[in-house]
């Protein structure tokens, strides 16, 4: 233990080790050695759980926190409502289904492959009905896209309200997804009796009560779209649309409609509720945008934030975050540490991939000072995530949906974090 | 309904919605609509469950098979004892960790991250202890690698054993790890004691009672090794190590110590029980192989494999399996279903990726005939995968680890789908 007690301070700079060998150190040259080290534990004399104890794992206890979380103010009912991804608590890009946020309009069903069925009719050559075994006979891809709620981040519209990346930006999951491409099923139902298509439209929907469905263009719906039936390897889960859900690459999350049993193919937008009074958005002289469908460049800084405050002492600092786009890849992520005055550009993790989740790291040495930490995320368009302030602009103060604009957490010098908003 | 009972006989090899018009049009025309299309069900009719029902959620019950495996007779104890993927019944690269295959020599501990300690000595500049926290302070890396066993497929050296992929080959996982670069550790400590790198090694440990000490060279250790603590975007479970692990991409899943509490630079192999007496491969002769560390070329169909059977109609089939190379990408994949007389080459769900899993796929019409169906995968170091005879030729039938032969399904004219040897 002797070399133990005995920590570099040049390394101090170079790396947390320094900051780790100085608590230990001065643990140690204080007279008391960490038993941690000196002393055998419970965990190295004994035996553990066999690979028989659980078939399926769960998280560990300790981790209990790192779980779905629900504002109860925000909607009337549970049934109709939204919980968010601990995103302040992961690190990577991959989000694991069980703690991928809900949103439903009537509650997550349970429907059996058995008792599925997917009906193709409208103006197609042959109305066709699918069961989830005829499904896993077309040919299958796998992509992983980012889904994002159209009102992620919307309760930021009116200023710094929900203390917490999960609730400020929780409203998004990163999966791989396996499933067939809509085309392959529109093209097996045939497309001819829809004549000229670049005027015609898909409208989808669900099996449960709600239905929610909306109106897709035909463009769309031949691109990028999949009928999938896994995500991140395994069966989707009940509450994300079990057993197949529609996955609408870089489109609000609204769209990507569970459960799914029916696509119709239309000469005209259906107009559903979904896409007029709801997923619309109303600005300042009261007409409102629709068919917003595509989830601009945006990105947000999970850690430090309020729900994980620094906690360690001066030093070696990572800050990371979130960035993706539904126009395609993130190029580029900056950071701001005033509150966005200069500007240094973070390291992405790996190249930005399609309509996916791009995590960025910015490794600094913090020396307790204040911070007004932002993050601005760049995409293969050459658009640029705004400001609060840029958006407000052009949009006013009365959506709900859409709000992609530059995040602020003030950090104290205690490493404290909060949601602010700066001008 | 009228046009769904008229389903046109042309479409019937351009994909699988053919049988589903077929089969629906029949129960039609037989008088029998399908009450799944034409009654109102209890899932459309009700609500379901509300976002507050699961803060982390689980795989829906109908989905409760598809979980990790044990062979009870493979071992003496479940402590040290194996469990196996389901890789049978998924699809994607991703494995969830919930079941992901597991490996213990005395059993998965349960160890807070406020008790972890990694110790770093040896032949370094400045012994280190780092907690979790400290961990968290340094540059951290993203990568997805696979993890196998080197007994994954052991038990078919003798001949067809194990009936279904679960079991031949389910021994693996594909995660997204983020961690920090062991390099970055052993910078931290300083390697200027060490002299030269070039006939170094670290022997490295966990904290479990096994210890599962080993040795890697410094080269790798240098390279690519990762100190993990996410695994999928979440923490570790506490049984693929919690809270640090190490990851040894393309290397035998023994190195990828758990729990692991030390690393020491030495100027020797340690020769440890698990690099000697065990994860070695005793040849025809009576010598043995060691230092066997990279996991070959590999791959498996894992669908039709033996606990997923062909339950279809003739017609369209998708045959999809998994590859994987410890030396670097997978550049291509063929199949044969002819026990290997001829080939035809599959089509790659993405890019193969540095040492991760790369999924394939061949969709084929399939009439009913019998098939021995194989998959052959090739890296780029132009590797290929050899048959079971070209292995026995080299290595004998003592070997355990380190079987990467081609395996052979045998599909009956029902679907029924068998392992067996061909010669």
């Amino acid at each position: 233990m002797s070399d133990l007690q005995k920590p570099s301070r040049r390394a101090f700079l170079r790396g947390s080790a320094a900051a780790a060998a100085g608590t230990l150190g001065a643990a140690a040259s204080a007279g008391t050695p960490d038993p941690l080290i000196t002393e055998l534990q419970d965990w190295t004399s004994g035996l553990g759980d066999g690979v028989d104890a659980t078939p399926y794992g769960m998280p560990i206890e300790f981790e209990k926190d790192v779980v779905r979380r629900t504002v109860p103010w925000l909607t009337a009912d549970p049934i109709s409502s939204i919980n968010f991804t601990p995103i302040h608590a992961l690190d990577g890009t991959i989000t694991p289904q069980g703690c991928a946020f809900e949103r439903h309009h009537s509650g997550a069903i349970e429907l059996r492959k058995e008792d599925y069925r997917l009906m193709i009719n409208g103006l197609v050559d042959r109305p066709l009905v699918f069961s989830y075994a005829d499904l896993e006979r077309f040919p299958r891809e796998q992509h992983v896209y980012f889904c994002e709620c159209a009102a992620n981040t919307g309760m930021e519209w009116a200023g710094a309200q929900l203390n917490g990346a999960q609730y400020t930006h929780g409203m998004i999951h990163n999966m791989e997804y396996t499933g067939v491409s809509l085309r392959t099923l529109l093209e097996e139902a045939g497309l001819d009796a829809a004549g000229d298509l670049g005027d015609k439209w898909v409208y989808v929907e669900g099996a449960d009560a709600s239905s929610n469905g909306r109106s897709i263009p035909m463009e769309k719906a031949l691109d990028d779209v999949l009928v999938a039936f896994k995500a991140n390897g395994e069966a989707l889960r009940m509450e994300h649309g079990y057993p197949v859900r529609l996955v609408v690459p870089g489109w609000e999350g609204n769209m990507w409609v569970k459960w799914l049993r029916r696509i119709e193919v239309t000469d005209m937008a259906v107009q559903s509720r979904e896409e007029t009074s709801k997923y619309t958005d109303v600005l300042e002289d009261g007409t409102a945008r629709k068919w917003t469908w595509v989830m601009d460049a945006k990105s947000v800084i999970t850690s430090p934030s309020p729900q994980a405050p620094i906690t360690h002492g001066h030093g070696p600092l990572v800050i990371t975050g979130l960035a993706w786009s539904g126009q395609g890849k993130i190029t580029r992520v900056d950071v701001s540490r005033d509150g966005g005055v200069t500007w240094e550009t973070a390291r992405l993790a790996a190249p930005g991939t399609d309509k996916a989740l791009t995590r960025f790291y910015l490794d600094i040495d913090w020396q307790g000072e204040e911070m007004l930490l932002q993050s601005r995320a760049m995409d293969e368009t050459g658009y640029i995530q705004p400001t609060k302030e840029q958006l407000r602009e052009v949009r006013g103060l009365n959506s709900i949906y859409h709000n992609n604009c530059i995040q602020t957490w003030h950090v104290t010098p205690e490493g404290v974090t909060e949601n602010v908003e700066v001008s």
